[in-house]
């Protein structure tokens, strides 16, 4: 496996894209991304848990019922969410443009958009410019689809490998914009992910599931999960050969596909709004891996922990505490805290050198590593400190 | 029922109290309170659900097994917690020389400590102050007691109301302290409330769990739960009359415990680190209670609203999102928001002033009204906004 970080999306063979600014933001940034596969192709996705969910979900879990797409239309600015009947209309009717501009079927386009909430699309600003969006798709076009979807977040976040599947090279590329809020109204996570892999609908839902489940479900930089959190995956074949449906070559394709997932993930995180640190919390020792995950969470999730990390203060009290609210049964007496390497607690306590551990917490990335040592079982979650940047950037009014 | 502030757990009948400065905080801070009934009290206690349990919880919860206690031994500064066996013993310690003193049964004496956890308990500065700590017990050392557990609080927190039950006059009272760190380890909420009526054991037990459920169980400053979370309640049953055993005396008895405990809770909020803001967030219109607290509970616990607060910002997509997020099963499009009174969303966000909600939202306390237009049920938390503050206090250093 081969790690690249030109023109994620755009990477896989017979993709292209495109990005540029319709108006939907006021200062001229770029707000409009198209994604589009010369060939029909096999799509999966994964999409928001939120009870609220946004129009282009809707129509998005519409139209991959199918299984296949041709195109994927992104908008920053707005997020077409809790705008009613009239805003399924507007995304069906943009769908339905960049069907006609590219000779598809309407249910081949997908939709995604994230930006302020409550607000109607800006929709004739996206059909006048959906011309001259579909005529600027490039083979060379990611990296500006990918400035297109971007909302607080501080760079475009790209990713893409390489990998021999019987034979074969085959290419994984992906682009994602951040928790950052749009300014400043909520937070959305939205992913696509290309393939030039050939792979049915049925193998990819169940292979896409299981990547975002240890990627981007892995990390958090506030807890809230917004109304229009959506992946992409879109698999066209151009790399040639016979399906995988399963085996060593399908194993392979997932690693790949981690590859992608968690470095995008990971620059999520990174980006998050105001973090001045990595957090990798660790829990190991555990009797399930859902136990784990569970304390991993709390840990990762716990204002108190995060504000610590942002003081770059060893309080593994904090951490312990979490791990201790957080549901699952373990004993404090056998468990283990370590603190990027230096061991802070065993049952009780233990000596350190505050100056040593104040140099280990400068660091950019710190990890937490806890050891309940009453079994097997591992999980990790990866999450930002709180900072007072987090706070001004969303205490701040959104005149 | 009538209020007063004055001399909150002394104000009951037959209740001592007393608090000095024994060298746990460096100081000279008061950091050692004591509680004292002239006869042995009915006791009830709820303790912390945290898996991890500090020593004076795991001591308190054997000696209140009894159903009786005569006297509360607090200190702040010093957790006593992941102390192991040494932690466990010292609190023994602690509660034998205070029973020697007033010569009781060691499990008459209840313990309570909030401070640094890890570090062990300063024993010895302790055991060299109990003797004029008893010395100082006073029927007007309330006050003291209540200063005396303040860690990061920044005013003592005392209530306490009278109520006429089987013609005679019974009075409640009590004092708390906050979920202000201890500097910087752990939040921790204390409670003490005595009480001169005529109570057994069961009955207390029962009307405190379902009095603190309404009150300390629906507020919420960071979410995190600490390891030596407590509330006590004694009834030395001195204001005289028969034992209330239910009915409408309990009835009454109960709210009038009602009013004392949900005072000493908003204290709580209104004092919470770096808090602006007090923030009422009152779910109706819901099928069951559970539903309507969960969906509370999940917009008290948001960053993103508590955010939007502290910068004043009708923000209601966040509201709107977390209840969407809180796993409740509800419908966007019949559901209302109101902010300080200012309708902002049924079904659709709805047009209204700016300026008239930044000057509603600028009031220091805010209530926010979600109906969800699908049943009868309804609950409310209280919670504070989240600051620059918060993430000062808990990100400083320790040392």
């Amino acid at each position: 496996m081969m790690s690249t970080t030109v023109n994620g999306i755009t990477f896989p063979r017979g993709f292209k894209a495109a990005g540029l600014a319709c108006g939907i933001k006021k200062d001229s940034r770029p707000d409009l991304a198209l994604v589009y596969s010369e060939v029909p192709a096999a799509a999966a996705a994964v999409f928001t848990t939120n009870r609220v969910q946004a129009a282009p979900v809707t129509v998005s879990r519409e139209h991959i019922k199918s299984g296949s797409a041709q195109a994927i239309l992104l908008n920053s600015g707005n997020a077409n969410a809790c705008t009613g009947v009239k805003g399924l209309a507007d995304a069906k009717t943009t769908a339905g443009a960049v069907a006609s501009l590219l000779n598809c079927r309407p249910e081949a386009v997908l939709l995604a958009s994230t930006g302020v909430i409550g607000v109607p699309l800006p929709l004739q600003a996206i059909l006048d410019s959906l011309s001259a969006l579909t005529t600027r798709l490039s083979t060379e076009g990611g990296a500006e689809a990918a400035q297109a979807i971007m909302t607080t977040d501080t760079f475009p976040k790209e990713a893409a490998v390489t990998v021999e599947l019987g034979g074969r090279e085959v290419r994984i590329g992906g682009m994602a914009k951040g928790s950052g809020m749009i300014h400043p109204q909520m937070a959305t996570l939205l992913g696509v992910i290309t393939t030039d892999a050939p792979l049915g609908h049925e193998v990819l839902n169940a292979v896409l599931h299981q990547v975002i489940d240890q990627t981007f479900n892995r990390i958090t930089v506030d807890g809230d999960t917004s109304t229009n959190d959506t992946v992409f995956l879109l698999a066209n074949g151009c790399a040639g050969g016979e399906k995988i449906n399963g085996g060593k070559e399908l194993e392979k394709f997932s690693a790949a596909l981690y590859q992608v997932a968690s470095r995008l993930a990971h620059m999520i995180v990174k980006d998050g709004e105001g973090a001045t640190k990595f957090l990798t919390i660790q829990v190991v020792g555990a009797r399930t891996e859902k136990e784990a995950e569970t304390a991993a969470r709390a840990v990762a999730n716990s204002n108190l922990v995060k504000t610590a990390f942002f003081g770059e203060d060893a309080n593994w009290g904090r951490i312990l505490a979490a791990v201790g609210y957080s549901g699952i049964d373990f004993t404090p007496e056998k468990t283990e805290i370590l603190l990027a390497g230096l061991p802070v607690f065993a049952g009780t306590g233990l000596p350190f050198s505050e100056e040593t551990a104040k140099a280990l917490l400068q660091q950019k990335e710190v990890t937490v590593k806890i050891n309940l040592h009453q079994g097997e079982a591992e999980a990790t979650i990866w999450t930002c400190d709180l900072s007072y940047d987090y706070v001004k950037i969303n205490g701040s009014y959104r005149s």
